[in-house]
């Protein structure tokens, strides 16, 4: 059995079923969404391993943006694409003046990738502003769905959205390359793009009401606390640090334990002053995780000379973002005190959080309570295009829970009637918005 | 100015001169024993990183063999080369049917390496048998020294005094291959040697009275406690596990600290346990190093989903060792318990300690005391050919001071009047053991 075959079984249409007696519920066409789920999801698609490889500005990223605008046009709506290849399809509204309402995600991926991440965002957009269109609703504004460029950063990331926000310049464009050294001009020049125009791609903060973006949840908490979809109040920002830790490579034999410098034992000394630090200065939002390590010299009987690792803390709050980077810091300098290791660190990102529009969240709450769905208000722990527009425009994102946690996987999926939930909730929110002036 | 002038400047020849008084005291020809140790330190010298590079049976290699061969036959001593490539050099004693005693080392390097290592105690041992026919000593037995093959490892290590033991098989020699996957038994044919022949390398237990080793410590303990030299009592033996801890590689943004299963963390926390297996269940003389650690998949942003690291542990009590492993084994699975990951290792290798003959050891110590020498009594942690050579004679080291405890590279050192002491020491010893029937 495919693995279509066998998600399709799953398939409740019970949401809109149950509710079709209920006046002004939204409805969208569940088996179209899904069918533009899995035919995107067939472009880029590696039969041996089945993940998907539609990385920013490939052959098959490209194919995915004409088959987007394809779908998009063929939805009735206006189709576009801007300077940095973002595609773009319009609802038109009564008032072509009015601050516009986006809706949308990124349909490039990450290597050997699942089929939902950005792209369920994007095609969820395209079926609420299909639908409006079929059923012949006017919203106040225009309606925009987007699919952002390079989202997943084969350039760095978020590259579409950045250029949308007005932050791409010259030098920041000719910076971007990927890990071959490829530069992401010379990719956009062999897919026929000019580069520059990518400068063109900003708007006005004044041109847009709200930006929304639906989203799989990446993690374990809506599964966890079974909820149907969660609420996203807030974006964790973060900063990403390469620490290096150096004390002396000696003999495993010959050196006895007292007159050891080992550069491994500050990390072990590190990694558990970590769930310290947390309670200490974060809260139940805050993460920390080295991911990355390398020991050197690296030899089972030597004792390590040097370690250097990467530390990745999160939070929501800039103030106990700030508090964790001084307490990782002072553990840092007292472990390399201790251990007379030498200690230093280069700061690879910093990204300040962004609060979600309250309104916003407020309309998705009272939306979702009226569907009768289980719903968790949750923040955002990765980043995602919403975390760029929110420089512009007020956003807010919904999530749908990913089955066992896992993304950027083939193994990565979301329950159909999760989907049929979350894109209810959108639909709904942007009924609601696009209704008032 | 060059690093040989530089360190001939220390040379005080104060040992021997300020007991020229006393009766019956060793004498070595130091200049001689200096010259010998540049010299053979020329052959396989790169002038770029000013490593020597002499791995076993390399071209330098077979060159230092030459040029080992030329001067024992120039020193009046019978040269010969055995089946391992094994070159030694023999001083006739009175009765020639008598058990012989032996002393040497090895010539071979690890790449990069330092003037010194197995090469000091094979020219050390020159000297002694060099200045006993100059001086016209009769020894009651033969006394050889010798230079094993492959003592470093380019092809597993101790090639040639395994053969020496009798160890070697038909199967050993064909399962011995250098990182290059070069077989031992074609890098000897390159050399004109003929790798069968190995296989008649072996010795009677009963032909050896007592193999003597003179080696560089490779560690702090006779600097830091300014000693002139070390008598070494036991050789460590240790066991080496590659040990896999598997959690669950997630998101680090989306995944509460709560819900992981961080690989990492395991490995922190067994690094931790160190310090406790040893105070309970070893001793002053136990070592144990994580030297070598791999963390997957090795992204700052995935918390880490498996460590696969090494341990290395050493001690000079086959009890003890036993009772660390025991020790390992129950905190690695408590942990994994703890932390809800799996848990397996390997055992790459296992060496037996060895005890040096405490006769040797107590003959040794006598002459160090009346050459009124600094001494210091002292495990071997490092494994050397008189570990292997304890199989079938009894062995026993002297270890002199290595400066800052550095060895296997270019700024390896031992102050001339330390390796002076060393090599009095030495020739004491053989003059009391040969002197004995």
């Amino acid at each position: 059995m495919s693995l279509s075959e066998n998600q399709q079984t799953d398939t409740p249409t019970s949401i809109a079923d149950s509710r079709r007696s209920h006046e002004r519920l939204p409805t969208i066409q569940l088996d179209r969404l899904k069918r533009n789920i899995l035919d995107l999801a067939k472009i880029g698609r590696n039969e041996g391993d089945r993940g998907i490889y539609r990385t920013a500005f490939s052959d098959a990223d490209m194919e995915g943006k004409r088959w987007l605008l394809e779908k998009l046009e063929s939805a009735g709506l206006e189709a576009i694409s801007d300077g940095a290849a973002n595609i773009s399809g319009i609802l038109p509204g009564k008032n072509p003046e009015a601050p516009r309402i986006m809706v949308g995600s990124h349909i490039d991926t990450v290597p050997c990738a699942g089929m939902l991440d950005g792209a369920l965002g994007v095609l969820v957009g395209l079926e609420c502003l299909q639908s409006f269109k079929e059923q012949g609703f006017e919203p106040e504004c225009d309606l925009e769905v987007i699919a952002f460029s390079d989202e997943e950063g084969r350039f760095g990331g978020m590259f579409g959205s950045q250029a949308l926000c007005g932050k791409i310049t010259p030098e920041t464009l000719h910076a971007k390359s990927d890990l071959d050294g490829m530069e992401l001009g010379e990719a956009m020049l062999r897919q026929g793009l000019d580069p520059v125009r990518a400068l063109e791609a900003g708007r006005d903060a004044e041109s847009i009401q709200a930006y929304l973006e639906l989203h799989i949840e990446q993690g374990p908490e809506l599964e966890t606390s079974n909820s149907q979809v969660g609420l996203v109040d807030e974006i964790a920002g973060l900063f990403k640090w390469i620490i290096r830790l150096k004390g002396e490579p000696n003999h495993a034999g010959t050196t006895p334990m007292r007159l050891r410098k080992d550069a491994l034992m500050g990390l072990a000394d590190f990694a558990h002053e970590i769930p310290r630090i947390l309670e200490e200065n974060g809260g139940e939002r805050s993460r920390a995780t080295i991911g990355k390590a390398q020991i050197l010299p690296g030899s089972p009987n030597t004792v390590p000379g040097l370690v250097e690792f990467s530390l990745d803390v999160r939070d929501t709050h800039p103030d106990t973002l700030a508090e964790l980077s001084d307490a990782c810091r002072k553990a840092l300098s007292a472990i390399s005190r201790r251990r007379g290791l030498m200690f230093e660190f280069d700061v690879q990102s910093e990204i300040e959080p962004a609060p979600c529009d309250p309104r916003l969240v407020e309309v998705m709450e009272s939306q979702a309570r009226q569907l009768e769905l289980n719903y968790l208000k949750m923040p955002s722990g990765a980043a995602h295009d919403a975390q760029t527009m929110s420089s512009i425009a007020p956003v807010s994102m919904i999530f749908v829970p990913s089955q066992n946690g896992v993304s950027h996987s083939p193994a990565e999926w979301t329950a159909w009637s999760d989907i049929e939930a979350g894109a209810l909730l959108m639909k709904s929110t942007l009924t609601k918005l696009a209704q008032s002036h």
